[in-house]
Formats: C-alpha cells, sequence, structure tokens
C-alpha cells in the first residue's frame, strides 16, 4: 500500500482541520494509507470515532512544532523532533512514502526538503503555487516565499524546477518563463532582476519571454514566473486578496439594490474561476518527493484537494524520477 | 494666474491624449493657467483649433524625451533639455506654477525633482499612490516604483512622507504605518523589511502598526503602506490587473449566461469602487512643489483627474509649505 504522510501540526484550526480531511482522503482513495505524525493521543481518537480502519494508519508521535515566531533554521538544531523534521525524515525513509502533506511555517519546510529530501543534483528547492490565469491555463509561480532573499543563480534554478513540473505534470511542450519585474522592458528591474535576466536569456534550455509585470502576472503570458520568495508571497497574497475583496464588494452590491440571489450566482462561478486554495497550496520542487504545503488555515477541503494532487503526481512521478516513459 | 506645468511628452497615446485633457481642464477650472512643455507646434496648432483662449497658455518648447529603455541618471547629462527635466525646471522657477503634471518615466521623475525640486530638508523624494481601500478609505502606498532599490533609511523617510499626506490631504490624525511584508509577524520579511522593522518602531513620531501581508495589502489595517519601489509596483500593478482580470471574466459569464445587463451593471459598480486610474496616478511626495505621475497609458479622463486633485492639493498646501493653518 502507497502512503501519504501528513505532518498534524502548524495548522491555525488545529490538528482536527487535519484529521477530517484525512478523513476524506481515505473515504475517496480505498488503496491509500496516510502516516500521520503529529500528537498520537488526538488522532487515535479520532481515527476511533470515525471508525476508520486502523490498517490503512501509521503513528509517529510528535509534539513539538516551528511557529511562525521561529527561526526555521534555529530550530532544526534546537527542535529536532518537531513535527515537520520527523514527517520528512519518514518520507524519504521508505519507497511507499509517495509524499506529503504540511500545513507548517513555509522556512521549515524549505529547511525539511533541504536536510532530509535532497535530489542527487543538491538544487535549492522552491515552493511554487499553480495559479489560474487569464488564458483558461495556469501559470506555475517560483518561488512563492520558501527562499526570501535569492540570488541570481537560486532564480535561474527555480526557472528550470518550474519548466520541468510544467512540462511533466500539465504537459507543456516548451513552458514560457517570464521573470516578475517592475516594467516588460529589458532595463527594468531590481538588482536581482536585472543580474537574472542575462542568465535566463543566456540559458538555450529555457524558453525565456523576458520581464512580465505585476498586472500581467496571470495574464497568461508566461508558464513559470520567476520571482524571489518576497516578491512571489506579495504576487501570491495580493492577488488572492483582492479576488476576495471584490467579490465581498459585489456581495455588497447585490445586498444595496435587491439583486442579492445574482450576484450570488456570479460570486460562485468567479470563486471557481479564482480559487487559489483548491488548487493545493503549494508545492516544493526540487525535492526528492513531492511536498505539499498548505496555509495554515486550511480546512478540510483544502487538505482533501492537495492530497488529490500528490496522488496523481505520484501517478505521473517524471517530475521527482526523470521522464515518464508514458508522457 | 496659478498655472500647472504639463509635461507633453512619454505618453503612449502621443500629446494629443494630454492636450484632450488640458482642454477639459481649461474648461473646468476658469482661473487657471496651463504652461506646456513639448513640440510647440502641435500644442499651437490644437489650443488654435480648439479655440482655447492663448492668453491662458505657455509654451516651453522641447523635443527630448526619456523612454523606458534609457537610464534615467544618465539621461540628466545626455538629454538636459528633456521635457521632464524642463518641466520640473520651469515648475520651481516662479511662485506662479502650482504643480506639475508628467506621464514620463518613473525613474525620470524622480531624477527631476531630485534635481530641481528638493525641500531644504533634501529628504529623497518617493511616489505614492492613493488606492481604495475595504475600508471605503485610501491607503497611501510609498514607494510605488521610484526608487526600485531601497535602503531601510529611504523607507523610514517614506513613512514620514507618507504620514504627512495623509494627514494634511485626507485629514487623518494620526495615520497608521504598515509595512509591507510577508508575513504579519514581526520575524517575517526579507533583509530589508528585517532591518526597516525596528526603525519604523522605535520612531515615535509614527503610529506604527506592524507588518501587512500582501492579501491585506488593501484590506485599509494601516493608511501608509511602506515598501521599497519593486514591491509597491507589484502591489499596486497586480491590485489593478486582478480587478481587471475578474471584471473580465464577470462579464463573460454574463455573456454566457444571457445576464450581460446586470453583469455590466455590476462591472460599472466595481470599476468605480476599485478604480486605481481616475484616483491620479502616482503622486511625488517630498519635492518642493507636487507632481503628478500619470501612467503612460493616461487618456484625456486621468489627464483631468490629476490636475482636478493638482488644484486641491494647492489649495490646501499643508504638505508642501508646513501645516496649513485652515486645517
Amino acid at each position: 500500500m502507497n502512503y501519504i504522510v501528513v505532518d498534524l501540526l502548524g495548522s491555525d484550526k488545529g490538528p482536527s482541520a487535519i484529521l477530517e480531511g484525512i478523513n476524506i482522503v481515505l473515504n475517496e482513495h480505498s488503496n491509500l494509507g496516510v502516516a500521520i505524525v503529529g500528537p498520537i493521543q488526538e488522532a487515535k481518537t479520532f481515527i476511533k470515532e470515525h471508525n476508520i480502519d486502523e490498517s490503512r494508519i501509521e503513528y509517529v508521535d510528535a509534539n513539538d512544532t516551528v511557529t511562525n515566531f521561529d527561526n526555521p533554521t534555529e530550530c532544526y538544531f534546537k527542535k529536532p523532533d518537531a513535527s515537520i523534521f520527523q514527517a520528512t525524515k519518514l518520507l524519504t525513509s521508505d519507497k511507499k512514502y509517495i509524499g506529503m502533506i504540511t500545513v507548517g511555517n513555509s522556512g521549515a519546510v524549505l529547511m525539511s526538503a533541504l536536510r532530509f529530501a535532497m535530489t542527487p543534483e543538491m538544487t535549492r528547492p522552491c515552493i511554487a503555487a499553480v495559479l489560474p490565469n487569464a488564458q483558461k491555463g495556469f501559470t506555475c509561480l517560483v518561488d512563492t516565499g520558501a527562499t526570501i532573499d535569492c540570488t541570481k543563480g537560486q532564480l535561474l534554478s527555480f526557472a528550470k524546477l518550474g519548466r520541468d513540473f510544467m512540462k511533466y505534470t500539465y504537459k507543456i511542450d516548451n513552458p514560457r518563463i517570464g521573470l516578475l519585474s517592475n516594467g516588460a522592458e529589458k532595463t527594468k528591474g531590481n538588482h536581482l532582476v536585472k543580474e537574472t535576466y542575462p542568465l535566463l536569456e543566456a540559458d538555450e534550455s529555457l524558453n525565456f519571454v523576458g520581464n512580465v509585470e505585476g498586472n500581467k502576472a496571470l495574464a497568461g503570458l508566461c508558464d513559470v514566473l520567476v520571482c524571489d520568495g518576497f516578491a512571489g508571497n506579495q504576487v501570491l497574497k495580493n492577488s488572492e486578496g483582492m479576488a476576495v475583496q471584490i467579490i465581498t464588494e459585489m456581495m455588497k452590491y447585490g445586498k444595496m439594490t435587491g439583486k442579492e440571489a445574482v450576484c450570488g450566482e456570479i460570486a460562485q462561478y468567479l470563486m471557481k474561476t479564482f480559487d487559489f486554495e483548491s488548487l493545493g497550496g503549494g508545492i516544493v520542487l526540487g525535492a526528492a518527493k513531492p511536498i505539499m504545503k498548505c496555509r495554515g488555515s486550511s480546512g478540510k477541503e483544502a487538505i482533501r484537494n492537495v492530497a488529490h494532487m500528490l496522488v496523481n503526481i505520484s501517478l505521473n512521478k517524471a517530475v521527482y524520477e526523470g521522464e515518464d516513459e508514458r508522457c
């Protein structure tokens, strides 16, 4: 049986939201097991109460966690038994573990990947988000917040990781790579962008399409949008924040004008189209196995969705174990 | 008569869009004159064709311009007669010039302000944008792209410029200052943000409310949002890009379902609520006189709106000439 490893700690909603997500996953995938890493007692009670088949569950006890106030690098030394570290160690300990889900701190996720799940190439992993774009396609944003201050070499490496991910998982032949900047012209950018541009341009393995401005980030001009973790975090959160804000305003208008029904209907459609959450949170690229990083606020549906994505990726392992012959 | 100085070059739409804007402004403000800096011949033909009173117009001939491909600092030496430089020199040459409008390159606008319109305090100017927030108020974003790579000292100074602007122009008693980051916690941020946080926190003249995440940028948590020009440019453009994308998607839905009329009506409302353009583009803070920086794509209405804002600011000169007794 294949297992997914689930880190039970770090959720804003407590372990129960994650356990409820696991329950859905187990119901939907009858041939899948879950290795739960976290406070065992709470997990065991939940599994029993929900009549879940114990033979599909593994437990690893872990009660320590890396919080948003911690320094992730320090924690690696100070809290070596934190659930995120134990989960990542477990993930790479056996072939049967096909992937991992965590709602933990991004920095701790990166630290875990660096310490326990490096590929033979020893590339620095990044956390990507696959976002819906205006062309009814998807744009892979790298990095979204794992490495906040980046070097040009890291951005080049993120471009390649994003390219491979979109090629093998999304079946895009020659993914277009864009570089997030403050203007479309080659001359625009901060120091980092200006240094990175010639590297991306010179690399013949990349289909580099140049700088992409913030208002075009999700216009579908590129399949992979490269930026440092600080800027990527802004794009990710700002896009989502604006979507929420606009839909909220539309509902207010509906209430004001007595058009609640039609506004509600449009809101449903827009929420589905601009759904940043259900696409599965962030995915660690450049690690030996797929690791999904969900937000701290993720509910059971988000956990269910990323598990679904993990299973899909695992069936088409190209990104993680070299090109798949079936592609 | 008071004059506003208008730089005629740099528009994506050519000088005619700006001239049409000037025509509206002159019709709306009967006691205002305009000093046009740019290709005189085209301007004179327009003024004549539109029967505009010649006594309200001054002309300064300028045919050179700083393009988006130019390095603004180099241009100061290589193209000293570019319209933007001539316009800024004119602005500070006499009391009758109350402000300036340009659609030129942000870097060139900053360079002009630095060279020709510094205040006695010699603070580095920034370009602010005042954006509508979810609390039906406004958030002043500093910087939006004039200084792409910033120092912590510059961010501190931008915070103070933004504070004064919101205090005197928007009548907010003790403006709340937020620092754009990748997490709300004090520990989150890139190097620059982490260095800047303690400076803002320690300054007793600032009502610092801490880090603000990208999804809360326009939530109304702060009246002034401080960031470097690269990040600010992302917030500004990304917010606008998302608004356009969502409204476009809503119109598609209307077409698909035969609900064009109601979708069109909601779109109108949303475009008014999330109208980034008509609020007047960017405004240079920290210069001796107000300089409005419009986008290259600005149409006549945008020019009209920024002129209106310039006149308002000029009537309430607090920000530019010390606190106004009338406030």
